[in-house]
């Protein structure tokens, strides 16, 4: 093999804690629906760590990350005009195009993709596992590419007001955080059960609604949430529930508490908070907390009746414990975290008894990216900065900082990593 | 105590299967929101049986049951012309009216109540626990009567198209079965998850879904469900289902499998459907199965993909795992069932890996009320029989018969029976 035909990739070695940055091949099509991307930017996430940590049991070396953005280079023979099969999301698609990745790949023509539901495409695969190379690499091979890549280069992509900049490492974001966070607050925010406290009107799912009662519904209810989870995701869960809540504008107003353990994690949430909240409609109360401190919160605000909803973005079981003891009885948790193989902490007796609503799981990134792409634009201030107190990117790296930045990441030391995988060491 | 002040009431003995009809007292007004009534019928249902069966730990000797109509013979003085507090709630209840009553206490008036959970009001009591006096006697205290008791002699409570006859014992199903059958249809049916499938649109949930995969979206895609447990409420949650569904003359239709491993509530379920599809919208396929049979359907219906959402009307853990392995990826499981206090079936990880939306718990029957009653007019046919194979009442009993009709229900030897207080032996 020539050295031409090699470029450098973040792998990993099982079983765990094994990083090395080495040469492998440059991919090649290998299926008519490929696309191949040179890579500018590829992110690593929370979750690289669940295999870095051994907790997947993985067996077998493969390049790491699934964030990524770049540029088009080689389309396999789907995409060409004489194809015979050239259904309109592939026929978009162009050798140079500009492009952002969802995490998992998606055909776009299943009944998962057409329902809006892409990260559960039937043929769906997660880059950077032993399934599929991942994104810490110069180039990488991208199957089902004209349903999962999302194209910067469409101007139908493009909100109706197009910014002058937004900068390339932002748009990483679009890969997996960004709408991994607005997804969690989605879910909690279209809930039946939470739409009593948002409308100002009984729950009621037709026009049967009991109209003695309905004649009750006390207009100063409050509606509160928790967000449990302040990593890059968390505060991308906390800037689009702020975001949404404050477009609805809600007589009764809104409040939050955003927790963490960590005091760093709550520091940088304040300050994310502080920037944003000049523009916004404002909470009634907007708390940062730890989680003792959030479980009096919560009790002092809704004299122990609990939150609205709660936005569970950690994947572990004292998080989820944590959420049934702040959600209200017919409350709901939306989980994003991505959980193990551990038993449930719940019972199903506890869940009957509080009549709690969950809604799990990974988050139909290609769906959300226009509403994703909105906020990122929205909100260049925090997502467009690097390195600053305010912003969500801690760092832009070269490759030959892999190996510490993953130990760093691990540790908590450092926050939102970026690699560029041209940069000289 | 003169035998003038003396009731006859079913009364539970712990530990476990210990039911004995005794005299006790006839209860008095103990609060000024109370009302007792004077029972015409209560029920029994599924969910004595956990008690009688000892899985409730209960050590309190109490008056079974949580199932009655019957009329108002005394009021507290918060109902008086003359009271203090007479909220509009409690305004209209006089004595002489003919009452139906949830399951559940509740007050009418706080956060939960005005939100519509009733069944968690904050000062709810379930009928027939430790807690508070059941309803299998002739006479029964009823606390927060005003916000509890649902009014039938108050003409604005019945729907608009007023029937002849409806019959007594039918109305008895509106204290639990009947509404809690809806509201395992409703949950399922107004999930946001479900609603792509419904509306032929994408998961969207404002106006940002990515248009590309909009169009694109399969008409042909036919919402598929599933019912675990064909007992009483499975199969009023089956009526409401077809009912509903049926309403919205979906153009791709839809298909509903109704799963019990016994082969008696099979027959049942089979019997009603042939008499109500006469006079309803059809699904495209209607299929009531034994689990196994289940599992080959839902494969065969949707490819494997599984059904847009499974009413769990069992409560125990096989129940759970089987609606689980039915559910769709982003598909929806309503869990109405009683569950206990045993290990969760499934992990944190299995809900994360098919994106799993849950709703567990108690029906709020006081404010699924309105829309009850609108089906059990429109239903008489099968709910307003006693004893037919093609209706929901099996038996109309005297309390000489308790013991052997809890023993009888207790193997399932019996459909759902009814107690008449007053029957002579």
């Amino acid at each position: 093999m020539s050295v031409a035909s090699l470029q450098v990739a973040i792998r990993f070695h099982p079983p765990s804690y094994d990083i090395r940055v080495e040469s492998v091949p440059i991919p090649e099509i290998t299926h008519p629906d490929d696309a191949i991307v040179k890579i500018r930017f590829s992110g690593l996430c929370g979750s690289d760590l669940h295999a870095y940590r051994g907790h997947e049991a993985v067996d077998k070396i493969h390049t790491c990350g699934h964030e990524f953005i770049g540029e088009v280079i080689k389309l396999g023979s789907s995409f060409t005009a004489h194809a015979q099969r050239l259904p309109s999301l592939y026929a978009k698609l162009k050798i140079g195009n500009k492009v952002v990745c969802p995490f998992t790949t998606s055909c776009g023509e299943c009944q998962m993709c057409r329902s809006g539901f892409t990260c559960r495409c039937i043929q769906s695969k997660l880059f950077g596992s032993p399934a599929l190379e991942g994104a810490q690499a110069q180039y990488i091979r991208v199957p089902n590419a004209g349903g999962t890549l999302f194209n910067l280069s469409d101007p139908d992509t493009w909100p109706l007001s197009k910014p002058k900049q937004v900068s390339d490492s932002s748009l990483l974001l679009l890969a997996d955080i960004l709408p991994t966070g607005i997804f969690a607050a989605i879910q909690a925010l279209s809930h039946p059960k939470v739409l009593p406290v948002l409308t100002a009107t009984p729950w009621a799912l037709h026009d049967k609604a009991s109209d003695d009662i309905s004649d009750l519904f006390p207009k100063e209810n409050v509606p509160t949430f928790a967000i449990i989870g302040l990593g890059p995701v968390g505060v991308c869960a906390t800037i689009s529930l702020l975001d949404q809540l404050g477009k609805r504008q809600l007589p009764s107003g809104f409040r939050i508490v955003a927790v963490d353990p960590v005091e760093s994690r709550r520091n940088k949430m304040r300050s994310i908070y502080s920037k944003i909240s000049d523009s916004e409609v404002r909470p009634e109360a907007f708390m940062v907390r730890s989680i003792e401190e959030a479980k009096e919160t919560v009790q002092a605000w809704t004299s122990g009746v609990g939150c609205s909803a709660v936005l569970e973005v950690v994947g572990n079981n004292s998080a989820l414990t944590l959420a049934y003891e702040l959600v209200q009885p017919f409350g709901t948790i939306s989980s994003v975290g991505v959980h193990g193989e551990r038993p449930f902490p719940l019972t199903g007796g506890q869940l009957y008894d509080k009549n709690v609503s969950f809604d799990f799981g990974r988050c139909p990134v290609r769906s959300l990216f226009p509403m994703a792409f909105d906020l990122l634009i929205k909100r260049q201030d925090v997502f467009g900065t690097v390195g600053d107190e305010s912003g969500l990117i801690d760092r832009i790296v070269g490759f030959d900082e892999a190996v510490q930045m993953y130990a760093a990441f691990d540790k908590g030391e450092v926050g939102k990593i970026v690699f560029d995988p041209w940069k000289e060491t």
